[in-house]
């Protein structure tokens, strides 16, 4: 056996263990971080929008972040472009947003920087982070720290589900008339019952593939980048994630026989039904489709599901 | 000669003179729209924010919006997820916000109903498009004219250069003690002096390689994702654009022997220097690097320039 490949089943044991761990990580985030809300509130006080900075996959966390805030907290909310400030060093009024950074670390340096630098420019700021004592959390008004566990694996997943957490506990303190406390509650037990799911015909349409492409849209778009991230990571082969739109109307030269396109889809909401229309659309241009989550009529439009 | 060949090629003839009248067509929309920075400061008055809404080739100008907004006139600046208004129709207050669209034919139906929405929500409006009279333009307070003239080729090169020249009057407009206005007038002449350049050996490469990734930052980041959508639809090969961050610190896999990286920088500013370290590192990692602009350092590193 090569160095390299007892590395990778090294790495990949790593990486199952810590998936198994996701229930727990976030029943201990949510018991941690709820009690949080009334300080987030305050540092939101007078303010109109939350200005999320991150990179990576923590960068994949903060777009799920942007579309919850708007679309379910009513607040506006954007990612910011860390090379503004850490290589332009612009000098803007940011005394009516809320600047919230997402490193797991909490001691990516380009973010730490990217954090004082908004702060200068008169943010309100608020870090998650999975370092308790991080430079990031320390630095910030509002530290929330997610109870992950130390993470040993390259590829993020406990960490990754626990920003997504602080997330949704972020747009609950945020929203007027919004109570995400009973879904969240129910998150734990929805991972466990997910993390028996036999994937292994999922796993043998991947690695039998010629190429793929990992595509997702609103609320679920950054989970498909996120998927997309991780294929490449843990692959070390080149899977492009796409927005919903850019794979629909993209160039034809995207989609064309031996591609698998892996769509994320919910079970709900306004989106629902244009991801079943997207399946078709894709299989008419030759491509076979793997779908996760999403309706009834998704899942049987799907090659696999 | 297959149908789809002498398509091709028809095609192509139509890009090229298509490329040729960029200077005019700069030319006419400067003409045109420095007359209107007056409206868009009036637009602007008492709001605080850009929102950009687009999609495709106008996603890409917007990216370079929204850095010039934020580097040179000091303006926070955003883009809009179009989803956010067509299908969650989240209710967000956005009186603080100037609302900039951009599309060539002024009647995406998405583009235009997020228009609707964002005034709707309390935002002052202004409108990109190419066509006089199509409803992105009827419908916003301000509206910016460029002045291309008709492009019939897919690939959009006029259109799109006169949208970086709109995107560009505005930021002038809206940037307190900012002056583009010299540098705007230039811009027809070092246009003309680009078009008369050999670019044959450059071709060769990319017909020669394997995998064809582009990567920019900062300003010149929509650039570089438009240069990889470019290619995309003019070669109907998959090319991916990166930002900076995400092929510097993105999974190995993504880097490889046989991989040719065009890199897309500035002449000066401060992510000139890093663009040089940029090229370095990929051809440590077995890259070959086809380098656009930049420093004298910069294009003496790349293998070809």
């Amino acid at each position: 056996m090569s160095t390299s490949t007892s590395t990778a089943i090294a790495g990949s044991t790593r990486m199952a263990s810590e998936i198994a761990e996701q229930p727990d990580a976030v029943r201990r985030t949510l018991e941690h971080l709820l009690p949080e809300q009334e300080r987030l509130r305050a540092a939101f006080a007078g303010r109109r929008r939350v200005l999320l900075v991150a990179r990576g996959s923590s960068d994949n966390a903060a777009i799920y972040g942007r579309y919850l805030l708007e679309v379910s907290a009513g607040v506006p909310a954007a990612l910011a472009a860390p090379s503004v400030a850490t290589h332009y060093r612009a000098r803007l009024d940011l005394s009516d947003a809320l600047v919230v950074s997402v490193s797991q670390s909490g001691a990516t340096a380009e973010i730490v920087e990217t954090q004082a630098w908004a702060a200068s420019c008169g943010a309100a700021t608020a870090a998650i982070s999975n370092v308790e004592g991080s430079p990031l959390v320390d630095a910030a008004e509002v530290g929330l720290v997610t109870q992950a566990g130390p993470e040993v694996a390259v590829p993020a997943t406990k960490t990754y589900l626990t920003q997504l957490v602080a997330l949704a506990v972020l747009a609950d303190a945020l929203g007027t008339g919004l109570s995400l406390a009973a879904d969240l509650a129910r998150v734990p037990d929805e991972v466990e019952g997910l993390l028996g799911a036999d994937v292994s015909t999922a796993a043998e349409a991947l690695a039998g593939a010629g190429r793929v492409v990992v595509s997702g849209r609103g609320l679920l778009l950054g989970t498909a980048l996120e998927t997309a991230l991780k294929m490449e990571e843990t692959c070390l082969r080149p899977v492009r994630g796409y927005s919903y739109a850019d794979l629909r109307h993209g160039p034809i030269s995207v989609v064309s026989e031996g591609l698998l396109a892996v769509l994320v889809a919910s079970a709900s909401g306004p989106l629902a039904e244009p991801m079943a229309d997207l399946v078709r659309d894709l299989q008419e241009r030759g491509a076979r489709v793997l779908g996760i989550g999403g309706t009834r009529d998704f899942a049987r439009a799907c090659d696999l599901h």
